[in-house]
This record gives structure tokens, C-alpha cells and sequence, in this order.
């Protein structure tokens, strides 16, 4: 069976994608980071959601990096998280430097502990350009970098990479997923704020595709 | 002046190359990383090191992904760290996967935040064999995605990778590099012991240089 290490945030496009793996009869371990992201709700939703797909899960707490974040909405409580569509300029505060790179580089690391043939992630096509880190080439050059990386050779997957949001919550549908596990909001409270970028873009996706949003949302 | 973040272990080749980026008149910000290696006194010789330079120095601290390492003889006092040349095969156990990339990825967190243009590291042309990611070719992958990674470009510069050790030895002596404040031993005792791999090259490198040895061997 092989063996694969998924990035699982939480959220719905990781959370498909582990049904997803499962699916094609993947041996799949999850892992989330920790690095002192506000919303911590999020790393409870994923242990749920592997107790619930009964997937071994562990949190890497890099929460001892934060002081070389510097500051930024997702990390640093003195900064509001902005309201609204991604589109908007304002949300390039909550970028924090390099990212992708350093929960890719740590999945890795795992995966090569395990002899898994490759980490995966949810990365997709609706992902937003104000990321340089979602970039299909920053992907692809890191792959290239992974593979390297070991005499054993491990890959970086993306399968949502040509599918937007929409089609992925159609995807979860089909596989049965369990979307009231899952976790959305950037803001940090005990319910969805439903007014958020990524509560914004949650709420679309569930109604562009039809499916029925189990979300309960304060706004 | 052009900043570098510069990847500092404590050791020759990286005590070096700060000289050698502060000859060029770069501005250096030194980052150790602390990812549980039994060889700790390390950290304790960069933080010396940056001092007698009066360079910015953070030590960033990965000890809490030590359990998805797995066993390893630098991070697992459970087994010895192995005696003799690196071209030993046995030196397979000092491998920690990933460490490159891991160190890399959160130099480069760290430079994006300081807005840095270059992520610097001791990799020259000794380094081994045996440890996958000291390859040019890994390098040359990582270099590529972490330029994508912000929108503000930064590169990962190895000014050392044409020099063996011995050339770094013979550089640091015209630069008038304090080589009794460097660390190389892998065993982690209070004087360098003299025997294990680290200190069989250390003490290879002063003699075929024909720079004065300064260190203190046990054996």
C-alpha cells in the first residue's frame, strides 16, 4: 500500500483530499503544523476529522519560529484580520514569510522518517494569487528539491492543483466527508465569523456547488 | 548594504563565510538552529562567534519536531555517533532527514521577513556523499523555489560550494577568522574529542592548510 503524508489544515480541501487518498487506497498520515496561527480551532478540527477517518495524525509545533515571522493578521493578535474577498489587497497581511515551504520541507522530513513515497497537499486552482507560495512553478521547483532531498526518493503531490473549490466540495460530496468537522474562519472564535476571506470563499463554494453548507456561521 | 541571513552552525566552514560576507561588506544576520543535536556546545560557539563580530544572532528552535525525526545517532543518545572518516558508511546515522531543507526553509522565513536578498550556507565542495541534500543539484532546486516563494526575491548563495575544506581553512586564516571560538565535534562532550568523523576532517583541514590548530583534542 503506499504510503503518503498529507498537509491537513483543517479545512475542507485537505480534508477532501484525505478522503480522496483513502479512497484510492492510499496508507495516508496526517500532519498539521502549529506555528501560532490564531485560529488554533483549526488544528482541533483536523485531529476530529483523523479520529473520525481513523488516520494517524501529529501536530508539529513550530510555535518557537514565530518571533522570525515579524508581523502579520494570522500570528500577531494586534493585527485585525481583514474582512471581505480575497481579491482585496488588505488580506496580503496575512501572509506569513514562506509558509508553504516550511510545512512542506517538515511533511517531508516526516515522510522520509516513514519511507512514504510522497507528501501531498491541497493546494488547488482557485488558490489566490496574492500567495507567491501557491505558485504551480514554486511547487514544482520544490518537488524537484524533495526529490533530492533523500537517496529515497519523495514526492510533492498536488491532485486538486486543476480543480477550483467548488469542484472540490462537489468531490467531498461524492466521498461522503464529513464537512461540519471541518474549519474555515481566519478569525479565532468558537463559530465560523462567516465574514472572513476564507468564511467568504467557504460559503460560495457550498453554494456554487449545490451542495448543502452544514455551517453555522455567526454572521 | 546588502543583507544575508547566513545559516551559522558554530563550525569552520560557516565561521568563514561570516568573515568572508562581512569582508564584502554585507550586512549579516546570523541564524543557528537548535533541532535537538546532541552536539549542542555549537549553538553556545556561534553565539560566541557572532559576538566577537558583533552580528545580529537568533537561534531558532526546531527541538519540538525531534519525534518525527526518528533515530538518528545526532539527535538519539540511544546510539553512538560513529568513529572514523565520513566515507565510512556507518556515518549513514548522523542523517537527519531533511535538515537542510529544514534549516533553509526557515533561514528563508527569516530573511523574507527582514527583507534580506540572500539566504547564505557554509555547502562546499567536501561535503559528502552520503548526505543526499549536500548535492549541487539539490541546491540548485531549492535555490529556485525559494526565489518563488515572495514576491520580494530572495536567492540561497553558497560562496564556498568551488572550495574544499582546506581552502576555507587557508580563507579564514587571511581573514583572521578566532578558530579556537569553532565547534566541530558531533560527540558533545566539553573538549572536542578528536576521533569521531567531525574532528578527524577538522584536524585533516588545519594540517594540510598548514594553519596553526587551535583546538584542544581529547584524544
Amino acid at each position: 500500500m503506499s504510503r503518503t503524508v498529507l498537509i491537513h489544515s483543517g479545512g475542507i480541501d485537505s480534508t477532501v483530499l484525505l478522503a480522496h487518498l483513502l479512497h484510492q487506497g492510499r496508507e495516508v498520515h496526517a500532519l498539521s503544523v502549529d506555528y501560532g496561527q490564531r485560529h488554533r480551532r483549526e488544528i482541533e478540527a483536523a485531529r476530529e476529522i483523523c479520529a473520525h477517518y481513523k488516520v494517524a495524525h501529529r501536530v508539529a509545533d513550530l510555535r518557537a519560529l514565530a518571533p522570525l515571522f515579524g508581523s502579520n493578521a494570522l500570528t500577531d493578535d494586534k493585527i485585525a484580520v481583514p474582512e471581505g474577498h480575497y481579491e482585496e489587497l488588505s488580506m496580503k497581511a496575512t501572509v506569513v514569510p514562506n509558509r508553504n515551504m516550511l510545512l512542506i520541507a517538515v511533511a517531508a522530513a516526516w515522510a522520509m522518517s516513514l519511507k512514504a513515497k510522497s507528501v501531498a497537499y491541497g493546494a488547488h486552482g482557485g488558490d489566490h494569487a496574492i500567495y507567491p507560495d501557491c505558485r504551480p512553478a514554486f511547487a514544482d521547483a520544490l518537488d524537484q528539491a524533495i526529490r533530492l532531498a533523500d537517496w529515497h526518493e519523495v514526492s510533492l503531490e498536488r491532485p486538486f492543483v486543476g480543480m477550483d473549490k467548488t469542484a472540490i466540495v462537489k468531490r467531498g460530496a461524492e466521498l461522503g466527508v464529513p464537512f461540519a468537522l471541518t474549519w474555515s474562519c481566519y478569525v479565532g472564535g468558537a463559530k465560523h465569523c462567516g465574514r472572513c476571506g476564507t468564511c467568504v470563499e467557504r460559503k460560495e463554494a457550498f453554494l456554487r456547488s449545490g451542495v448543502v453548507d452544514p455551517t453555522v456561521y455567526v454572521a
